[in-house]
């Protein structure tokens, strides 16, 4: 039974490939055709060919993200989780780059050798005149001093590898927004803390181990005469900073899959949504520190003051920007009956959270950081004003955009071993970031996970801490933060090993996953119970600022923002009762019987009773209150703790 | 009562446009503060810069939709007719427009003035070496000749103006794959006669009238002086095709709101989506006539030939292209079971459409026009292969994308009257043109509807025909049609006057659709039994190729692309028995029981039981059929005619 599935598994990859292939070759026969147009001198027409090859190449990543959708179908349709379809679409990536790389021979073209003029200074465009003729060259950026090995082929494969600042300008921010807005507040919330502790203090340890780990290895190679080139000690900090940050898509794919403890899945979750914040504003810190202009790499008290500051500055700069946009969003949906059109309400949504990664860019502070606290603002006060027609729209939506995003950068990895021309594979450097990375990732992992058992009522315990250590992947931001400059020896070393760490952590981590959660016995499927009582115990003992956050939130937050909560005019001091008036809608007077808080199981302590009032409320009327929580469950095919939450709000409700 | 709510309407729109204003002066500002920035040389530092400026600008685009956003909630809330969202757009975008041209001084870029060097020919890529260090330069199109009279703040007006081929390649196509993808198949091709004779015959017929009155017009103007430089025929012949494509987007809107006569509405949308494809056709066909190199502008019998020739050749190979994507999709999606993962068969529909018009591109076929076909053949036979939830998703998707473009156009259209430099306002040749399209339109409805009366049985009323000249508003098409090429005398002149030929049409006919409608006497809201017995009387005589078409539909490609129809082994000849078997899947011969086909009542014959096999099946259980239907009508939202398919069904049910 098991041989005849795994056939039909063989047959069918084999069909999807054989599909790919045809598709490939017509694409090859385009672009082959395009060959002996160039040496036309008409400008329209050159432009024109160039569109057909950019069109070429845009068709080829579209197959390849067909090709992935469509095995991860019949991966998924067979009940296989040895790879994910992220480590799929590397495959596929990959091979496309082989094919590209060695299987393609197009004719150079011969007017494309570069001319040289001299200038004083450089002008952003330029104006040629070429036989009588006026036509407009911009400026695309500087180009390396370093000679090119000139493959048969490095047209293509230049075109091929497109400009970086796509990553961050298009395909990141959609993937941060989606991990954003789609957090299971209530358990992110639970763990804040240590949330917090793994993703600031944990990623900045981790990536000074690292930067000092490397330095060790670099000074060693550079005695033995094995490195190429400069690396100075600040080239190391940017690379302990880089590939600090974590991506455990695929082990979460799994979690996800498997039901595993809502804690662990939580903690990783929320630890590698924020470090990738801290990794984005901690890299161009370490950048600011170190001006291009200048060559002192030395140690300078004040430099430090103003990375410092610059990581300080960015980081609540991009948490104020994306929390007000949010802010604005919420205001907005609330005071408008926008909820009566659906497509209307939808795209003045997603209008909103770009326009953050504008202001944000624009502000020149970093765009996908102040993405990822706007999507965690929406999804706490916009989502609750939306209708229930858009909130499935807007998940839906964030949702399609994250996967093509994600399936793109990946399949994009794949293709850059090969198609990328400047690779240095040093293989000294090589395994000392390897072992850089693991130590950098269990002085992350064990230290705070031994300081946070201390004031943990329910301990992170062993297994746990296991888990995240191997959970550690590097994904689609350590490649993004990697390649986004590769102008220097050092960079370009830095992104050939950041690639193959990516492929080895979500080849060899993401694939044994499964086994490794067997044999550290974390429960899974059958636990429900365990889990409920475990959390139920855990939730009385909430900090003391979370607890101060939440009556914040609760009293003047909400109210504000959304239709839910104690009305506003109750909360503020009497001066402000016009405010309050202004602000308040009917609805939220009409809302104060019936409250529809998913987060209103933040925190339970049994003590305080406001705190409490919305489950009081709620626990009055059974039948609204589950009919609630169904709709407010964000992404539903994340959502492996639903059981947990009915059996929660109905061991309260016995209670009281 | 009234005055009250057209105060609070005013109230609100002083809030929505005061809220612009604050955000577009923090933009500005942000604009401002770069000036002092961009002399420093550093080249990373002047990309930077320009990348901020770019951001800021897509920012202010943000602004302008979310502002018409809140503004067609505003209209739609009071349920005002007056303006549509587009109209809004176009107004929000002057606004802007004459902010930018007149309110903000930027300090002009000094190093930006254009250096001049001389070359033999014009290399895609250029290496310049500037004070040591090298930079990279990329062709970015040939540079008018004329002198540009350089306003205050050109630079920022010129990067506001960006590269119209983003319309090609960015914004028309999810408008016309949404057009393609939501249109009503059953009224659709229940007209298709009629309204393939209006969209091809008639928009070549207007094309030509509005080409000749435009030579004569400009001839006269030659004659007088008034004309700057040269205008051929060829431009006139091009202006005539370009103009010719109508977008009735507005009128329909309001048919929709007000429930018109479904045949009337099928006529206008169908023409409009098709004559779309025949304009871009057209128009490119036209430039093939008058190659750029040669300089006669005279007939010839063999140029002639071969703009036939392009005219066919790239219509016939955009709609072999689009079926053929279309087909492919609905073959894996239906030997495939995607369905039970809507995410990815949702991505795997995207991804498939959009490489219809990636490899139309890379073919140099028009992109545009394979993706219409894509979408016809996406919704006839994919959608019915897709699962609920995924058809769901697809057509919501494809209809947020079709209004993001959509605004985005027309709020870029306000804005390129103040913000495009090079524009040609000339009163004789605007006057002159507003004529032309008149007579134009004219001699497409008046002539085309008596010819087609003769074979209808349903006759095209005199009062529907003035209705069918009135809607022929100019739109997104007829400007990315214009502002494609604005490098001569004669194309910039076309490119203002068709700009000034959208804003009339839009604001004046768009305007006047709802006292035009009540004049015209056109049946709405109260009438659908009316419409619905003539409906049916008009269904039993469709044309012979018709039938045949629908014959071979049913009876091939159904059952080979979707569950549904008899099984393709009744069907074909014996011979083929084992393709058949190995393109049928076990759910096909299930469905012969319960067809879930919503094109059954395309053709209503009663003496052809075949033709009716579907109705008969579905009327032997009622709560099925119903089920169906209403679970597969398109975008709910565009569904005038939902209550009259429900009494079809039960009349029929009646008389079986």
């Amino acid at each position: 039974m098991a041989n005849n599935k795994s056939q039909v598994l063989l047959a069918q990859t084999g069909m999807v490939l054989w599909e790919v292939c045809v598709l490939f070759l017509a694409v090859l026969s385009v672009c082959e055709c395009e060959g002996p147009g160039l040496v036309d001198a008409v400008s329209e027409r050159r432009a024109e060919e160039s569109h057909r090859q950019n069109s070429a190449i845009a068709l080829l990543f579209t197959l390849l993200l067909t090709a992935t959708i469509l095995t991860t179908w019949l991966f998924k349709h067979h009940r296989l989780r040895l790879l994910h379809e992220t480590g799929l679409a590397m495959i596929y990536g990959l091979l496309m780059g082989v094919i590209l790389r060695f299987g393609v021979h197009v004719q150079p073209d011969l007017i494309d050798a570069p001319l040289t003029c001299v200038f004083n200074s450089s002008p952003r465009s330029l104006l040629l005149n070429i036989s009588g003729r006026l036509f407009e060259y911009t400026l695309s950026g500087e180009a390396s001093d370093t000679p090119r090995e000139d493959a048969p082929n490095s047209q293509i494969l230049k075109k091929v590898t497109f400009d970086p600042e796509v990553f961050f300008n298009i395909l990141l921010p959609p993937i941060i927004f989606h991990a954003g807005y789609s957090l299971k507040r209530r358990y992110f919330f639970r763990n804040l803390g240590s949330i917090l502790s793994y993703a600031f203090v944990g990623t900045v340890i981790s990536s000074f181990v690292i930067g000092l780990v490397m330095y060790g290895f670099v000074a060693c190679m550079s005695a033995v005469g094995q490195l190429g080139g400069d690396f100075f000690f600040t080239d190391c900090l940017f690379f302990g900073a880089i590939i600090s940050a974590t991506d455990p898509v695929t082990v979460l794919a799994i979690f996800n899959d498997l039901k595993v403890d809502v804690d662990l899945y939580a903690l990783l979750l929320g630890e590698s949504v924020l470090n990738d914040a801290v990794a984005i504003v901690l890299s161009s810190s370490i950048v600011a520190y170190q001006p291009s202009g200048s060559s002192s790499h030395s140690f300078e008290g004040e430099a430090i003051l103003v990375s410092l500051g610059v990581f300080l500055g960015v980081l609540s700069g991009s948490l104020v920007l994306g929390t007000a946009t949010g802010f604005i969003t919420a205001l907005v949906t609330k005071l408008t009956r926008l909820r009566n059109f659906p497509l209307l309400e939808t795209t003045l949504f997603f209008l909103m959270s770009w326009s953050t990664f504008l202001l944000a860019e624009a502000c020149n502070i970093t765009g996908v950081v102040a993405v990822l606290f706007c999507g965690i603002t929406q999804a706490h006060y916009t989502r609750s004003n939306l209708s229930a027609e858009s909130k499935k729209r807007t998940e839906e939506l964030s949702e399609l955009l994250n996967f093509l995003a994600e399936s793109f950068i990946f399949s994009y990895m794949g293709l850059t071993l090969f198609s990328y021309q400047n690779h240095v594979f040093n293989p000294a450097f090589i395994s000392g970031s390897f072992l850089a990375i693991l130590l950098g990732r269990a002085a992350n992992i064990y230290p705070l996970s031994f300081l946070l058992n201390l004031g943990r009522s329910n301990r992170i315990s062993n297994n746990f801490q296991h888990v995240m250590m191997f959970a550690g992947l590097r994904g689609a931001m350590a490649f993004a933060l990697s390649i986004r400059d590769t102008s220097t020896y050092a960079r370009q070393m830095m992104f050939s090993t950041t690639l193959l760490i990516v492929f080895f952590t979500v080849w060899v981590f993401g694939g044994g996953t499964t086994p490794v959660l067997s044999k550290m016995n974390i429960r899974y499927e059958h636990t429900h119970t365990n889990i409920h009582a475990c959390s139920l115990f855990h939730m009385e003992h909430a900090a003391w600022p979370i607890r101060l956050w939440y009556k914040f939130d609760h009293n003047y937050l909400k109210p504000l923002l959304t239709h839910s909560g104690p009305p506003l005019s109750g909360s503020l001091p009497a001066c402000c009762a016009p405010v309050a008036r202004c602000l308040a809608s009917s609805q939220e007077y009409k809302s104060v019987q019936q409250p529809h808080d998913d987060d209103s199981e933040l925190i339970l302590n049994e003590g305080s009773s406001l705190l409490y009032s919305d489950l009081l409320i709620s626990s009055d009327d059974p039948s609204s209150g589950q009919a609630e929580m169904t709709e407010d469950t964000p992404a539903p095919t994340q959502e492996p703790i639903q059981p947990l939450a009915q059996s929660l709000s109905e061991s309260l409700r016995l209670r009281l």
